[in-house]
């Protein structure tokens, strides 16, 4: 039972993904699953439960180990982020999100799911930057893999995600210098 | 004739941010616009025809007016971008157009408008970066407005406009310096 929830999960995920947030229903995702509606609307009753259970798959992704070296934590976070948009296109999960925003329980997942995203980014940063500056860092840093691939489908060059970082880093430098 | 395209176009592009991308279709649009399915049809045969028009109405949107100071330009562009999000949704806007770029001509449809929305960044941005540096920086600078806009629903305070200005414009001192 473990197993055929977590399969009709992950195809929930992959249809997701690769289809649209649209596609997303009992009836598509039973069918695409190989097991009854009755089953999905047994464990998930509502849509969102539905999308809840194939979001959870994404918390359980491979996380970046923590050096303490700001530079290398920000390489290494980075290019685990861009490594779980080309596996898992996280970028279209962000969209479908961003579109099901107008639904008040769907916007609550969405923001527990990112802060999630973010929270390893976030203490990261944390070490060098606080208040306004902590903000700007993290969505700075974020926009370097997100802002390609929802915008262009594309993620960066390893040279880009090094650019970044160098920008981030020199500015760190420079503040705790005084 | 025009006048009649132009709020047809207008409520096609509020019918996307308001409803999502799934709303839009030439039955719901011609409803809500007040006009007949077969008008739609005629000034716009296909679903990407009309997305195509709402999008273009993003065109004409108020552009900012370059000074040549570019921490001036950079904290104006972002203020114009954030106020984009906050009067016409374009953060919904882009979720949708990443929603739809599993097709081949919305894709193309996407690059197209994304592209001419970064043009102004790109151009500021261009005098102090070139290379990776300059795209890292753009797409840091984008991901300032774009990325709690998607991920949280949210836009950045001035303060937090300001501090991502300062982290850019700082590398780029610093690189002018040698």
């Amino acid at each position: 039972m473990i197993r055929t929830r977590a399969d009709i999960a992950r195809t929930a995920l992959d249809v997701l993904t690769t289809e649209g947030s649209d596609a997303l229903t009992h009836a598509h995702v039973a069918d695409a699953a190989g097991y009854s509606k009755t089953t999905l609307y047994s464990y998930w009753p509502s849509r969102l439960d539905l999308a809840a259970a194939a979001l959870d798959i994404l918390a359980d992704m491979p996380q970046y180990e923590r050096t303490g070296d700001l530079r290398t934590d920000l390489v290494g976070q980075l290019t685990t982020f861009r490594q779980a948009v080309v596996d898992h296109r996280l970028d279209r999960v962000l969209a479908a999100m961003a579109q099901w925003a107008t639904v008040e329980a769907m916007s609550q997942l969405r923001e527990k799911i990112n802060s999630q995203g973010q929270r390893l980014i976030r203490a990261i940063l944390a070490e060098a930057f606080d208040g306004p500056e902590l903000e700007a860092a993290i969505s700075m840093v974020s926009g370097v893999v997100a802002c390609p691939a929802l915008m262009f489908g594309t993620v960066p060059d390893d040279d880009v995600i090094k650019a970044a970082v160098d920008i981030v880093v020199t500015s760190a430098v420079l503040k705790s210098a005084g």
